[in-house]
């Protein structure tokens, strides 16, 4: 069974909303077993709604609609309904009780733009709105072939059209459709390429049962890789995902450091108050990057102490105590130099971890020797401390983030020891 | 002439990825002075691209399609138009120079399925793709009635569409149709709100010449005014906009930070680099997103020397030295704290302006005498230090945001005094 989801509404065309009613509509019917096979987003003309409505009812069985349903000269969605129906307006009592009694409890009076709200297509089944004044609309019409075509429209206001699809249009197609389970599981990579990933778990891929799908979801410094698995035994269905991450484990493990909705500094954060262990950085390239990510945690003040930024030469000796010898001879971005902040910052903030970057961000500052995207890590734990290179980019905010990510992984890698 | 976008990828159906592809382009196309008649998102499926292309192919005049052109098995995009358009894959010599050439940058091997993505259909003509691996494709279509339909076929990875789009998708658009004259300009203001704003311009809203639209862009600490003209006599068009800008500046001119692509951050790079000034930041509550603002501009390390990140309590003390009586008889989220904090920072950094702040982010740590979104700046400049108080909102990333623009919004208005 596909569900096609319509958005209709000029500001979504130009780009002044983003379009996160579709979004949000495709996850909720996707988590309830639907899939959605399409959506369009289409403007406020009757033509436009015309040609959209006639177009989704070739492909799918059932066409969500959103938007232009208000009250207002511009809101022509209901009207067009009517005439893609072939039906007439009648003035529906049990909608207009609804508002009025919606307008007693704001204390406003019932205009006649708002009696007019109260008028419905004669096929339809009015769908209650709480929040609102404009009624959803059920319809349903017979397929030559047989069975039927469900259309519903509902408002574009988010919040009355998320109460109305959980209320009412999940459930009620819950109960007409038979739907499989679907379990998803997306498993969280860092510092390796989307297509060296690939090359290993090709053969993996070849095997995975036909009912599990696989899909790659970059982002900078990140692969994301999603499992989504469709049965109609639940436990089965999960235990067969759940192989499938484990085989994936022991092929690329040492890249996965999360699932779902994991983030590095979320981790980093557990891991710390799991251990009751505390966490600085003295940051050169990364210029606080590292700081302001652990940050944007809530409750991080319970394990995070705090940073360095030493973006400045004197900077990294005045403060941290970086020896003057050691950035003559070496340079800023070096071994030696990475290696001393982390130490002294270690020593200075009193913490049980910390991190050092220093690195050429770019586009300038490179050299034949250290061209643009060099980068030295340094890592101290209660135990040791571990000094790495990488060779990033040309991107300064890639730069940036892939440094502060990898940062962040060594050092999850280093307390998960 | 129609545009249409179509966004190809299952992630985007099932909802786990808001489609901020769509609205992006939109929004520059409509700013270049196009309209986007349709956008449809389908999957990732031979049959449905297939489709959806033919069906797209009747209603408008140029398709821009994002997503599916990586190396992985699930990215279709590519032998998909190969088949749409009947024609064969052929090795592009060029694009894979260009591939050789991004790897080796990055230390990588090419790997047989890189290789692959050097070749393209031979009916296209390549778009390059400065930051990652798979090149665009611009497919020109004869239709039977006369004219040519064109399709352009682009990474759905949004840093490598935009730049597409920007360097050579709309350009090219622009020299193949002719469009009026678009002139844009957005005035950005801080620390004011949408619907205070909005009562203070309405008159001047009201008297806008017919073909100057304004729109409210709000986000996190900022409202950016856009300005959008539209005419066929550049040079008029142009004077409208300005003195539009110049009745605005007289309402509003204290909110005004910039025009156009300003940030801040670029602003305050650009005030001290004609100073010769330097500076520095101690972050408490904004726990480094200030320094990484700053540092986020391309020769910053001329003006920013650092940062401390003084977290919790005992790095204030010890490593900028505030003084014990003051935290505990004031609390870190004062005056004196914060005021204690920007001188140090100043002195020990020997910078010519420094920022120190220090509040509640939330969502925890709030009382009665100071609920969440208390906030103490201070600002040290060579002549005076000065500290506010604000209460911002109550959610943590906003807190975040808004106090790093609001202290960035203070230096700048102390350093062109």
């Amino acid at each position: 069974m596909k569900i096609e989801i319509i958005n209709i509404g000029d500001e979504l065309l130009i780009g002044q909303v983003v379009n996160t009613n579709a979004s949000w509509m495709a996850e909720q019917l996707n988590l309830s077993g639907f899939r959605v096979y399409q959506y369009s987003v289409i403007s406020d003309s009757r033509e436009h709604i015309l040609q959209g409505l006639a177009e989704a009812e070739k492909r799918a069985e059932v066409i969500l609609i959103s938007g232009g349903i208000g009250p207002t000269r511009d809101d022509i969605t209901k009207h067009t309904l009517c005439e893609y129906f072939n039906t007439r307006m009648v003035f529906n009592q049990e909608a207009y009780q609804d508002l009025e009694g919606l307008f007693a409890r704001r204390g406003y009076k019932v205009t006649e733009l708002n009696r007019q709200q109260a008028e419905l297509p004669e096929n339809c089944t009015g769908i209650p709105n709480k929040l609102g004044t404009a009624r959803g609309m059920w319809f349903e019409k017979e397929r030559p072939e047989g069975g039927k075509t469900i259309f519903v429209s509902m408002p574009g206001v988010p919040f009355e059209m998320k109460t109305m699809m959980t209320d009412f249009i999940i459930p009620k197609l819950k109960q007409i459709f038979r739907t499989p389970f679907i379990h998803h599981k997306t498993v969280l990579t860092q510092g390796v390429g989307e297509s060296f990933l690939a090359a290993i778990i090709e053969p993996w891929e070849d095997r995975l049962p036909a009912n599990i799908k696989l899909a790659y979801l970059p982002q900078p410094g990140i692969v994301r890789l999603r499992l989504s698995g469709e049965g109609f035994d639940e436990q089965i269905l999960h235990q067969q995902v759940e192989a499938a991450v484990e085989k994936l484990q022991g092929l690329i493990g040492e890249y996965i450091f999360g699932f779902d909705n994991d983030s590095l500094e979320m981790i980093i954060g557990r891991l710390l108050s799991e251990k009751n262990a505390t966490l600085a950085t003295a940051e050169s390239c990364t210029g606080g990057a590292i700081a302001q990510m652990l940050t944007s945690v809530t409750g991080s003040s319970a394990y995070f102490k705090g940073s360095v930024v030493a973006y400045a030469n004197d900077i990294k000796k005045n403060i941290l105590g970086v020896g003057s010898d050691s950035l003559e001879k070496y340079g800023a971005v070096s071994k030696e130099v990475v290696t001393e902040m982390v130490i002294a910052l270690k020593a200075k903030f009193n913490v049980d971890y910390a991190i050092a970057t220093s690195g050429i961000a770019g586009p300038d500052g490179g050299s034949a020797e250290k061209p643009v995207g060099t980068t030295w890590i340094a890592i101290a734990t209660p135990d040791e401390v571990v000094a790495t290179q990488y060779l990033f980019g040309d991107s300064r905010d890639r730069n940036i983030r892939r440094t502060a990510l990898q940062a962040l992984n060594l050092l999850r890698k280093k307390i998960i020891l």
